[in-house]
């Protein structure tokens, strides 16, 4: 099948992969999928990865309860057999595979596998396009499955990349008035449309008095810039993970007695939920697509400062109406 | 007056000290102070502190309205205007001075000005002694300030040293039957005496499944410790602040979806309170007393490793019956 992975820290693009399928899942017939930014972390070296990437994805379900129809898939596959199964944290299980990330053949391929208990069906109402999104918008609806936003009034995003989009986008959802700073004056205007405020980074001269940062950054100066910004006593959700080993200092924690949160992969449902009602907008997100077999080049695109979501087309859905 | 002072980064005894008055606050004759991990620390450039040292004492205050009573201060002497005073967060106001940290001369002399709204009085039935750990015993009594611990059953304290001993005892308190995990048999002892379970650093082999970490270490390998016993979306506590820039990787943050919660200072009436009533042992925690003469071979043993609270004595105290 044509697919495009990560071998010997190389992408390539392959139009005859040999797959293993996953006795134990479903198969998928992948409709399209997103890069995103973890993708492009991961061919930096993030992970180790080695395999097909991909993990952003929509398919057609090819047997199981959702026997044809469209899914999208959670992507830790959890062992279902350890105390952290046990005690229902399945995203965190030591022996978990992550689809597209870690010991686990991703969605960048005509068919990909992934458990029953993992796939979501996607109302018709839901585009292929939108469904792409579930995957990152879960993980900003992460947020307030993690806190009570009701307990912050003074609410920043730092970034203006997809993420940090996604994240300002439910914050906004939540009545929470979010600022966007970011460093690309085009991102922050798409936000500005939304009616979402937004700064840019280099214009961002006072102390703020923020209750709650979110550092969608992808750098290890989103925290510094975080503590600038931070009120002492507030929190700081971190959604950013990097390859490489440049940490910031760790004092303001405790001198500010700040809370910093980490945050990762979120609720499908909530997501697919608030794409079906129409509450988060992600058309505008998407500035390029591509076919899977110009792989490599979407890649290099997706690298480009003025990209937010670039799709793979893998197959036509017939029954998409494009 | 006595003093014993850090100048050009030298630390000195100063038999002939020319205190400066402060107006607004009140004059408190210093009886005893105890040396902490925090003056090991100034004394090697953190906070580049200059001055009279000393945050830990007790003494008797020469007006206001606890004059002639025995009082302990709290150390962060906050500007009263400014947003964060306004928002109820005198610890935390910027403008700020601290008592023998920063830009306030401090107790390891005869006598230390004190805003009176900081002075708290103590109570007949805590002694000198115990009264010089009323402020480092508010330091721990942060942790269920901030926490609400009925969320926790795992827990573990990191560190046998003072403030490791005193949160140890505070979350015994609450029942949470902490684990403290230390390097130092002899302290590890301590708390086994106070019912407390010990286990040294080196014989930790497994994997733990803790939900609550409180990091005592003043290390950087604390954190990364505390992320090999923690469960994935747990607390980590962080009461370590140390001088230079060893910062740990923060992916564990992020991948586990932790918690880390900075922690400093603390309510001074919970551990007033928790002394009067004997729910604390401090008294085995006092491994070494000098005079204030004396205070340079002070600071030296206050550095062994088998020392835990050494206590500097100024003044005699003449309705103490030691
Ligand atoms: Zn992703
Ligand atoms: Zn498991
Ligand atoms: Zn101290
Ligand atoms: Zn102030």
């Amino acid at each position: 099948m044509k697919a495009t992975l990560l071998q010997d820290s190389q992408l390539l693009y392959e139009p005859n992969y040999e797959p293993v399928p996953i006795e134990s899942a479903i198969e998928v017939e992948v409709l399209q999928a997103g890069i995103c930014e973890t993708d492009l972390q991961l061919i930096q070296g993030y992970m180790g990865f080695a395999g097909v990437l991909g993990h952003e994805f929509v398919g057609i379900a090819k047997s199981g309860k959702y026997q044809g129809q469209r899914v999208a898939g959670e992507i830790n596959c959890a062992c279902g057999d350890c105390e952290c199964c046990a005690q229902s944290l399945p995203n965190h299980c030591p022996n978990r595979t992550v689809i597209g990330i870690l010991n686990h053949d991703g969605a960048f391929a005509e068919r990909v596998w992934v458990p029953e208990e993992n796939l979501h069906p996607i109302p018709d109402s839901v585009s292929d396009d939108q469904a792409v999104f579930v995957e990152p918008l879960a993980a900003a609806f992460q947020i307030p499955a993690q806190l009570d936003l009701s307990d912050f009034q003074n609410v920043i995003v730092l970034g203006d990349g997809r993420l940090g989009n996604l994240c300002a986008q439910v914050l906004q959802g939540y009545k929470k008035s979010p600022l966007v700073i970011g460093k690309h004056p085009e991102k922050l205007e798409r936000l500005a449309k939304l009616g979402i405020d937004t700064e840019l980074l280099s214009e961002v001269s006072e102390t703020r008095f923020s209750d709650l940062v979110v550092d969608c950054t992808g750098s290890p100066s989103g925290l510094t810039t975080a503590y600038r910004l931070i009120k002492p006593r507030g929190t700081i959700v971190l959604k950013s993970t990097y390859a490489g080993d440049h940490s910031p200092n760790l004092a303001p924690i405790v001198i500010d007695e700040l809370n910093l949160v980490g945050s990762r992969c979120g609720p499908f449902p909530m997501a697919i939920e608030a794409l079906a009602a129409s509450e988060i907008d992600v058309d505008r997100l998407v500035t390029s697509r591509f076919p899977i077999e110009e792989s490599i080049k979407a890649f290099q695109v997706a690298q480009q400062k003025d990209q937010l979501k670039v799709i793979l087309k893998v197959k036509d859905n017939d029954s998409d109406t494009e």
